[in-house]
Formats: structure tokens, sequence, C-alpha cells
């Protein structure tokens, strides 16, 4: 516990990396929204391994089957259950993870809190797990779009490669999804080093959400900000999270980067978005940038030190099996759902979109 | 809405920067802790303002009351509720703010999503409404406290001065909170002069908590991380939340920043702690660190664009009053209290501390 | 813990029958609704002690003092906090009852839990602690009076005198809030003689909802029956909630008992009101009509077994003191509240009331 | 939304009548419990019609499968979802019933609500929902089983009939679940006559919980009786809910009813039970009694008075199909159920069951 994201939008998501199923639920997606499993496929189809060197090589088909909550096309206003079913589960034996963990992985902290872990395949630790996350996003886009709100992860780091000249219509064209295509060629060439070392490497995402009008978000404990740092943070590899300038705001004075407003055609702008369209802690209508620290894949089939949690020994580990060399290309669509879900949460909770059903 | 954090161990917030009170209600600390106002008031004179140079110039005593919850020096199980009377609290005509928003300032926010909008001193926006986080904060520490977990909030950045040889010890010396004694000294001197120039400058806080157990935080979507960036971003003026090496992991590979295992005298430890005390979402037994980035106060006297909301024109405006020419050394104490508040909460859920008493 | 109801609409109470005050914070009440102390006044006039010969004959004044969340005259967003501090609350040497658990008391459970037990006139186990609900319920009923809805309890049995006439206009003519007169006055007369023998007796309270709008409340777990009847089982004393018929139901058939439709002036209606306004968890239209059990005040002087826990023997227990020889009379305004509390809630979040603002 | 209960030990169902599937999620359970298959499916045994001529005659498998949470036949702290697919879900036309609504079902609730409602079967309206409850409910049992809770739901009237001598021994001799064995061949004569007459009829259950501990529940608005009446309110078709006696605390004195103490061989008891098991809202160790009304299944084949919706005018219906005549033999598993899940939730909130693991 507590496997459950959002209060009006809620999300909840189970299923292990080599269990039978893995999948979510949806409840209080508001009825008569058009929806179908292609809308939720298309967004999986992005996070899904084994479609390029530079990730995983695993294939896995990820097909998504709606169990309940849409009635002739169109929500209804029950919980929607989205189920990937697994195939071929138990392909390999993992049970030499069974007492040693993975230095900065999840399973040490797994066996200290609840004692029965399932190792096979990182458990319900593994990034498996966030298929979950993709199919509560793919409804709260969805919805979001019936508002005309946008949302864009890419790739704007990898290693010391820095993106410079980004045109987000350039995202899609390779597989790291950096609109930087000169540096993209650079991006990918230094993940594939990286996998032949045995090794991995981490980067910065960005998100970007459009069209999000102003006074989303509450004061103190329920801040917009706030919920997208948790919602950001809790995705698995995440260590920063920053909104607008971020940690670039340390060594500004307020002269150099308030964002400054004014009117034309009746629309209140401001000049610049240090801000990342949140202020105080409530959306101010700018766009909403984060970016996210990930770090790199821990799994790597480099020889590194580890203790045997039954003998109580210290011993060495080579984690072997087809291990993304770098999350970052995949972690977009984890980034965009997560931001999806909190987007429509707010929508919701602020009252710009009606709590029980869609209306035109 | 919503101005509670916390499922177990809950802190409300109420009051507005110049209404009658601010305060603070906590719900869910266990029976039984011995509990003074002393306890209250001494992180309450930590945040206030007044002290320095370094800080506002305005002087308020922030006295607090305890108006229920505690019977014969213990907490009896009920909601604690700790109130601080605001004194003089209509001395300035702050009505000039009523329709030209702050650029940077949660005000604008406000307007847009309440329409009724207390602009006196900043209303509920002020910094003076973490008086409630501390009130909540102060009475986490105690409770920690019985569990041997400590925690400390130091300043590690102002503008482009970087701490470099900290001593912990050295926090209290020098207004600026820096353990590094070279270095506050050089803060300390660039706060003054944004100061007389009637601007504000930046900076970062980074937050250690000792002793706590390995198993805090649940996966996937109560994340001890994700906790704790929801609860560190939304205190005013942060805008980006690092766990352990944050950023910097982005331009690392596994085979340099993965914490390896080992036991010594029957203890498991990490030869690093690069991951910050927390993999995959759980606490793993070393110490917890994290850092914020703070902006510069929006608030400053220079000349700066806005708009008039009532004539819908563009407009001037300089900002009266003594605010803050840095706020990281008054936030220590916030970004303590949010971060005791948080793992008072997780050590209830995860069953280190009993829900209802404090058993010996 | 836990003392908040709501989820939207949020009411925390805090304080205990001798401690320094009583109240209570609502949070997530929207902005702009016209409220001042005296709408709050005038509601805790109705349940405070002192005012008949039916009553406990303790006068209590229990002025509130609003000390957050009014801005102009209107609610601003933010928390609103209503505090009642107690006058002379140390009259009294109730140390006798701290070891010698009431018969059907709270007291008991309260020791077990807690350990440390404010054994002052009962603590935050007392009626007072209901001052409470009476303000959170007061600002409830404000925001439902923007949507014409209107709450009424009165008392339909005492011992075994029903009301059989009732007129609801006659409930503020007797001190027992009937409006059947015949049986108020036998009532009174009832409640005097049980006063004299030192003991107490139950009832049954009635609270209609008029013009709540169809489809209010929401299926399985969060229904409109579910939430008052959760509500109204929390009011202490309180044994039995029946939503329309109740109990009755059990020896009807559907032939008998179901709610025929027809429409009249495009109006849809019922012919009948069995259900009480709420079928399958969903208001339907038609007024919002619940009973609760009330137990008579377990409080008597009469002498009565007991036990010491200190000693671990059986001993005898005469409560001393003016407890309310019938509770029913001053529960009315309590059962009001709750039921203004849970409406108010799903109000907003079935999206009948804007979550943030009034909108005219 | 929203189809969660529980803050710890969470319940999500989801499934409509006629859908794909129905089922639930369990989250916030313990690890290390051991479960299988085979504890889901003897609970849903019980639930599941067809088995008798006093229950609908549909037939219906309802096989659960276990799709995560489950590994190596224990919990591993993972959410447990448990499914049970339809078959043959589409056997009939119900389009008729579109746009007449059924006298007190509560599809017109629906229709307000959300616009879009699953006629079929009575969508999620439909008893069949309930599956979920009996998932979540078997397994809070075998969690409470390792504390030696027990719980038992029979029926103690049925129209005019009531139970007088009852032996709990006996309630599965007959298929009404009556423990007195005379009462109950006339209840499932009642019964029997009502079906062939078209009609159905109602009944009282209750339900008894030994072995709690004293402690469970919170004061103020988290009261075990506040919480159990809410999660018996919610299960469709009740109308009712007593703890204790209930409404015959009415016209009784407190000196008549109160539960006065005694120490037996170190154990403090209550003379009586009167209330039920739970005073001021917090269980005493003695046995947790409720009772629930539950009113005549309203689907019947007597020619009923409706609207039509569409054609908005006054219309007559007759219903078709297998309806359970008499719904509360069949509602024992769910009272069951539900009380299983609130004693579950309180039990780790309140310490007595840690709240990650199961420890021996």
């Amino acid at each position: 516990m507590t496997n459950t994201t959002g209060k009006i939008f809620k999300v909840t998501t189970f299923g292990s990396s080599h269990g039978k199923a893995l999948g979510a639920i949806i409840d209080g997606c508001p009825a008569n929204l058009e929806l179908s499993k292609e809308d939720i496929q298309k967004e999986l189809d992005k996070r899904r391994p084994g479609t390029s060197a530079v990730t995983t090589s695993r294939s896995e088909k990820d097909e998504v089957k709606i169990l309940s909550g849409i009635f002739e096309g169109k929500t209804d206003g029950t919980p929607i259950t989205g189920v990937v079913y697994n195939k071929n589960q138990h392909s390999k034996d993992y049970s030499s993870l069974k007492n040693t963990p993975r230095p900065s992985h999840g399973d040490f902290g797994w066996i200290s809190k609840y004692g029965n872990y399932d190792y096979n395949g990182g458990g319900r630790e593994s990034g498996r797990a966030t298929i979950g996350h993709v199919i509560g996003g793919a409804i709260a886009k969805k919805l979001l779009e019936t508002q005309n709100i946008k949302i864009i992860s890419h790739v704007v780091q990898i290693g010391n490669i820095k993106a410079e000249d980004i045109n987000l219509k350039n995202i899609e064209k390779y597989p790291v999804r950096c609109g930087d295509l000169n540096k993209a060629k650079e991006m990918e060439e230094l993940i594939l080093t990286k996998k032949e070392e045995g090794d991995s490497v981490g980067g910065i995402v960005e998100t970007i959400a459009l069209n999000v009008p102003a006074g989303l978000g509450e004061p103190v404990f329920s801040k917009l900000d706030g919920d997208l740092a948790k919602a950001l943070m809790e995705i698995n590899a995440v260590k920063g999270v920053e909104i607008g300038l971020g940690f670039d705001v340390a060594n500004k004075t307020a002269s150099e980067i308030n964002d400054e407003y004014y009117i034309e055609d009746e629309i209140i702008k401001t000049k610049t978005n240090n801000s990342g369209g949140i202020v105080g802690g409530i959306s101010n209508g700018q766009p909403i940038i984060s970016k996210i620290a990930v770090k790199p894949t821990p799994s790597i089939s480099k020889c590194q030190n580890t203790i045997n949690l039954e003998t109580k020994e210290n011993t060495k580990i080579e984690i072997e099996g087809r291990h993304d060399p770098c999350i970052c290309p995949r972690i977009c669509s984890v980034a965009e759902s997560s931001t999806a879900i909190i987007l429509a949460e707010h929508m919701i909770r602020s009252g710009f979109i009606h709590p029980n059903k869609i209306i035109c």
C-alpha cells in the first residue's frame, strides 16, 4: 500500500513484472467520455520495450484489455479497469537475486519492509509496473483533450550531452526522443557505448503541458507544483524535479527572473515563463514546464559488491538480463502519464471539468 | 482547500498574514507524548523574522498558545491546536496591491481561483502561513525524538557562493545558517548588497535526517521520496527538489554512482549514499538527504512591469515593505518541519511508532 | 485521530469539555459566501444547554470567535476557524472518575485506547465536543441556502410517547422540539419525572432535508445514505439510523412500498417517499428523511456497579453533576449540522456548487 | 466514483452485471498472510445465486481468478486483484429498461447523475456488484482470523416472522440462514408465496463479530459504529442500521440499559451488552452486534406505474427476469464481508495488526 493516486480522478495500479497481469483501475473519470481500447493501446506502445537498440531488447507486446467502465463506446461513470496479461512470464530463473540485493535497486527496501519479495524480474519494483501509470495517463489525456490540453515529454540531456536547438516536432524522429537531431545522434551513440560496456547512463527529461487554465492547484498542501513533484519523483529512477528554472533560481536575483505581467488583446500574459506556469502553487495560464533527473538504470552486468542476506556475508553480483542502458526515452511516456493524471485531478477539482459527466 | 497534509499524522494549518491568528491543528499524534508550549515556541523562534540584518526587519514575536490536546503535560490522543495571535495586524495600507498582481507572486493565481483575495500582507500566500508548518513540525520532531531521529536544514548556496567545507556544528554561528564559516561571511555580504539594491537573491538549502530506519515509504504512489518532494516543493519559493545526487545523476553511469552494500559488525551499510537514503521509494537506513532550490523573494522594491486587473491596462509597481532579501536562512526551519511531518507520518504508517499511544 | 469529516468540504473539530477552547476548522468552503459570526452563533444558541428545565441546568454561553477565513464579510477560500473559549472550566473535581469507568459511557474505551484520559467533564467524549459539529454545520447550512436547501430536525418520540399529529411549524414552541404539541407536553413531563428519579430517557429524532436535487451520492462506497448513516451514528448516544421507512421495510412487500414515478408539469415525482429520498445510494429529488435512535444519557445519579481500574476490584458509582435527563431536544441541532455537512460535501462533489467560489 | 473503501486496508471494486468481469483490488493487506484462491472462492459460493428455491433461479458460477498480490502462497504487500469473468452476459434484451426507471430501483438516480446508463441486468447498480465486496471481505476475514476474530451474519426476521429461539449452529441448515429452525421453515414458505405472487418481501439480518479487542474506533469522525453504519447502509436494499439495542433504546431509561462493568478472573466484562460492543465509538471488548433492515427486492413482475424518460409520459412496467423474492439470505455474506473490511481496517489502524507484514 498505497497504490492509488488522486482524490477525485483516482488511479490504482496493480501487478508485478512476472505475475499473471498488470493494470490499473481508474475511478472518477466523468461519464460520457468517448474512450476505446485503441486510445490506451497507442500510449502503451510508446512505453513498451524492444522497439529500438537504445532500449532493452526484451520484446513485450503489452496488449490492453478493458474489463469494465465503458458502455456503448463511452465511459459510464463506473471504474475503468485496464489489464495487460503477461505472456511467458516464467522464462528465466531469478532465484539468485533472492538474497543478494542489487546496489541502488529497490529490492533491499522491499525485503526490509514486507519480508515476502517477488524477485522474478524485479516484482512490483520493476519498471513494468508503470504499465498501470500509462493506462491511467491515457485516459487522463483523453479527458484533458476535451479541454484542449496537450502534454509532451522529451529528452533534453543524456550523460553530458545537452540538447540545445530543440524542435518539438522532431522528438519522434529518433528513438531517444530528443528534439535536437544532432544531439539525438550523439546521445544514441553514448547509450550504445555504455550498453556495450555493461553499464548504463542517466539523463534529463522535460515535460510541457499546454493550454492549462489559470487557477489549478490549491494553496498550502495541495499545490499544483507539489502534486506534480510527487508524481514525477515517484517514477522509478527519478532523483530530482524542477518546475520552471528549477535549481537555476539559486544564483539569480528577483529582478532577473521575476515574470512580469502584460496585457495583449485583453489576454493577461507574462513576458517570461521562469516560473514554469506555476506561482504560489497555482497555475497562471502559462505552459507548465517540469524537468526530471533520471538516474542510470541500476541493474548492470558489471561486477558489483553486495551482501548475502541469508549468510550475512559480503559477496559480489553480476546482474544478467537485457536491461535498458538508458531509461530516459521510455520514461517519457510515464512522465506524460503522471503529469496527465495530476492535471485531470486538478481540472475536475477546480471546476473546469464536471465531476460526473462530460458536458459539451 | 486543502490545507491538510498527512493521512495518519495530520497537520491542518490556517490563518492569513494580517488576520486574527495563524496556527495549526495536529490530529493523529499518539497519546502520552510529553509536550509543552516551549517545545513549539523554540521552533517558532528559529522561523521568526527580525532577528538579524539578513532577514526582514519586521519584528514579530509569534507566541504560541495551545488550545487543546494536552492533558497533564502529555498528549491525550485528541487534536492539538496551536495558535499564534497576530498583533497590530492593520499597520499599513495594502490596498494598492488589490488590483496589481506582483510579478512571480502568488496573488494573481489566487485572484483567478477564488475571486476574494485578502491582499493585506499577502494574505494566506504570505510566508507567515508557514507558522502552521512549524507548529506541526515541532510536534513531529518531538515524536521522532522518541525514536532518536534528528533533522537538520542548512544553507549550502546563496547566489553563486557555494559552501564547500561544511561543519554542521557551525550552522547556528551566523544568521545565514551555513556550516562553512568563510562562505557564510560572503553569503551575508551578498545578501546585504542585494538588500541595498532593492533586490533579492536565491539559494539552496539541504536537509539531513539521521537515524531513519529502513522500510519507510510505500511502493508506487506513496513513496517516501515522492511525499518528501511534495512537502518540500509546497514550501513557498521552492522551485526544485533533489534526493541524494539529484540532477547530478544525469551525467553519471550506474557503475559510478550505484551504492554498493557491505556488512560490518552485522549491520548492513552502503559504501556511498548517492541515493540520499531512499531507493525505490523506500528508505534504506542511510541518512535521508534532500536539497531545495529557493528562488529570490519576488517582492522587491525595484520598479517592475505589471497590469491593473480592474482597468485592464499595463502599469508599473514598486513594492514597499521590509521583505527578506534572501529567504534561505528562515526557510530552514520550514524545511525541517515539512521533513519531520512526512517522517512522523511514515514512522506511524510503517509500524515503527504505535498509532494511538507512545509505548516505551 | 481522526477528527476530520469530508473530502472536499472538510470539517475538523478540536477541544475537550474543560480544556481552553473547543472549535472547528472548515476547509473547502467556496470563496465569496457571505458569512458572519452571527450565522454561526444562532446555531450554537440552539445547541447550548441551560435554556430550559428539560436540559441540563449547566449554563454555558458558548460565544464563537472567528480566527480566520473571512475577508470583507465573505469567505475567501482559506480555512475558516471558529473557536469557543471555555469559561470557568475548572469548577469541579472530577478526579473520582479517573479510575471508575461509567457504565455505557465512552471513558472505558478511551482509556483502553489512549492511556491518557482527560476525565474532566468527560474530556473529548463530552457532548460539548459537538460545538465543533455545529460550527461546521452552520457554515454548511449557509452554503446550502444558496441552493435553497433547508434542513430541520425534530423530536418524534421520547420514551414510549410518540408524536402523531406533527406540524413542523410548532417545533420551536416547546423546548422538547416536538411538532405535536399535545405529545410535546407529555414528553416534557416524562423527562422531568426521569430527572427527579436521577435517571434519563431515550427517544427518536427525525431530520428532513428539502430541495435536495437528484444525483447526489456515488455508487458503492460513497453512497449518500452511507455517508449520512455514518455522520448520524457518530453523534454521541445514537444507536440506530433509518432512511425513509427504515426498519419498517422488514415486514413489507415491494408492491406495498415501492415508490412509483409519475410526471406532472414536466417534473418527475414519486407517489410515495418510502425510500426517504435516496435510492441505490443516490438522491432522487424527494425530501431526504432520516431517523436516529437516541439512547438515554448514560451519566445518571442512580447508584451503578462498575470497577476500579487501578485496584482491579468491583465497586459502585453515583455520578454527580447536572446531566441532561434526555438529550433528544439538544441533539436536534447536531443532527441538522451533521446532515448539512454531508450535503454540502456532496453538492460540491456532484458539481451543483462550484468547488472554489460561489457563482451567482 | 468512488468505489474504494478504507484508508489503510483499501478495497476498490469494479464491474457491472453484464460487463466482461467484476472484481476487487485489495491494497494494504499486510505481507506474509497465507492466502489461496479457495479462501476467496468459498465466500463467493455463499453469495452466489441459484442454489435454492428462496433465491433467484439464475445460476452463476462466479469463479474467482487472482491476477496479482500473491507470491509463493502468501500475500507480498502488493495489491491483490481478484476477478470474476462473466459468462453468457448478453443472454437477454434489457433495452426496454433504458428509459423506464424501475420504482425504488437505483436506475433513475444513475441516469440523473451520469447520463450514460448500462441498463443490462442493472449495470453496476446490480446486486452482482457485491462480488467485489465478498472478495475483499474474504481477504479481510483471513486477516482477522490471525487475531481469532470471527464474523457471522444470520437472518432474524422475514416479513412478520421473527426468529426467537436462535442457535447459531443451525444457520447453515436451511437456505434462509435463520438459526431458529421452526421459524426458518415459516420464512421459507412466506418467501415462496411472495415469489409466486410476483412480489418480494423484506427482513432483518444480524451480524455478530466475536473476539474484537477493546480500543478499535476513533473518537468523533471515525468511530467504529459510524464506519460500520456506513458500510452496512451502503449494501444495496439496506434502509436501517442498529448497533446493540438500536431503536429499542428510545423507550428505555439509562438505569434499565446501561451496561455495568465487573471484573472476573482479572478480565473486565459487562453484565449486559445493550451497547452492542461499541460505546463512544470505541469497541469495549464485548461482541459487536449490528442489525440491518433489508427492503423487499424492488424488481418485481407485478405491474407498476412509472414514466418514460424519453417521451416524458406516464407509463407502466412489468419487470421480467428471475429476481430474488427475498434478498436477506444472500445478503448475509455481504454483511459479513462489509463488517470484516471495516474491522480489518481498524485492527491495523489501532496497532493490533502490523501494517506491513504479519508478525507471529
